[in-house]
């Protein structure tokens, strides 16, 4: 059994979906595992993680739609000194992934066919975002 | 330390919520791991996972009704070419998860007394859905 | 590789979410694990887990001002023999998470700076919510 860890710092762009399942590919393929799993952990509570469609880029663009009308940027809130995308970056982050796993099978994510990885900015700025990859198995 | 793997293939029905909680239990039975963790993984991006209340089904109507009018079929979505319920199926999933993790002690799954394991079937029709359990632990 | 599994019994306050960060820090220390994986289960479905801001309480305020609304006790659900902030609990669960992990590194949680983790209690009343930490590395 090994453990393998590694921070990818993911430059991202405003209030979308940046996909990363190439680089997690390449980590899981650098840490030489055939068989275990591979766990994702966002450091931060205004972007998140989801696994979605990887085929129709209307796909990404639909779910940004549907939670900006969700989460209005013009609702009432509170906590509103960091501006107005602040806090609906807050709830859409509770309603999305701070962690995702993926099993690992003959050194590869079993991802399904249209299935990608996704870091999902909710911020209206572009951000670097630090992933941390944690492969275990054998 | 050792890890095990198995992919289900579950029949669903449509919209609505599939109990696994057994076919997970006899998988991690089958495992022979005493104290471990087992986490599943759906390979789909318009079906889902949740961990429920087991007793009453009427939960399991009120879930999807709650979500059938969140994210109405009848909403404006650009990625319309697979059906209204397609683009509703991957946000629903986004809301929900696509993989999830269950502690394992003295063989058995660490589930709450109310605590049932469902795949969520988001499209209109019924599916064959890929789960994959992989399963570590000593 | 080793595993360590705690159950933690935590006491929330009704409708609110209850920093557990501490505690969490407090089991990894004693497990002395230096490098691997925290996985969280709540073994309830009417109470859950996010990782959220923890600087600003305001925060705090603004996500359940948000659910409450999102998923109103005033709707209707069949399921309603448990009272009415019973069904919307169970809804707030699935919309947030059973589940979280968080790797380890040099011996502590290798959480973002403005990262906290949380117990969601969506009841109206307050809670005992047991919490398994399971950890595993080296």
């Amino acid at each position: 059994m090994n453990h393998y860890q590694q921070t990818l710092r993911i430059q991202t762009t405003g209030k979308s979906l940046t996909r990363i399942t190439r680089q997690i590919e390449t980590t899981v393929s650098d840490a030489g595992i055939e068989m275990g799993l591979c766990t994702l952990f966002l450091r931060h509570t205004s972007a998140s993680l989801v696994i979605q469609e990887n085929a129709d880029p209307d796909v990404l663009v639909d779910l940004e739609n549907f939670f900006a009308k969700l989460v209005p940027e013009s609702g009432y809130y509170i906590h509103s000194a960091e501006g107005p995308d602040d806090m609906p970056a807050h709830i859409r982050t509770a309603l999305t992934h701070t962690s995702e796993q993926i099993p690992i099978a003959r050194g590869r994510l079993v991802l399904g066919t249209w299935q990608g990885i996704y870091i999902w900015e909710h911020r209206q700025r572009r951000h670097h975002r630090e992933l941390v990859v944690h492969i275990s198995g054998n």
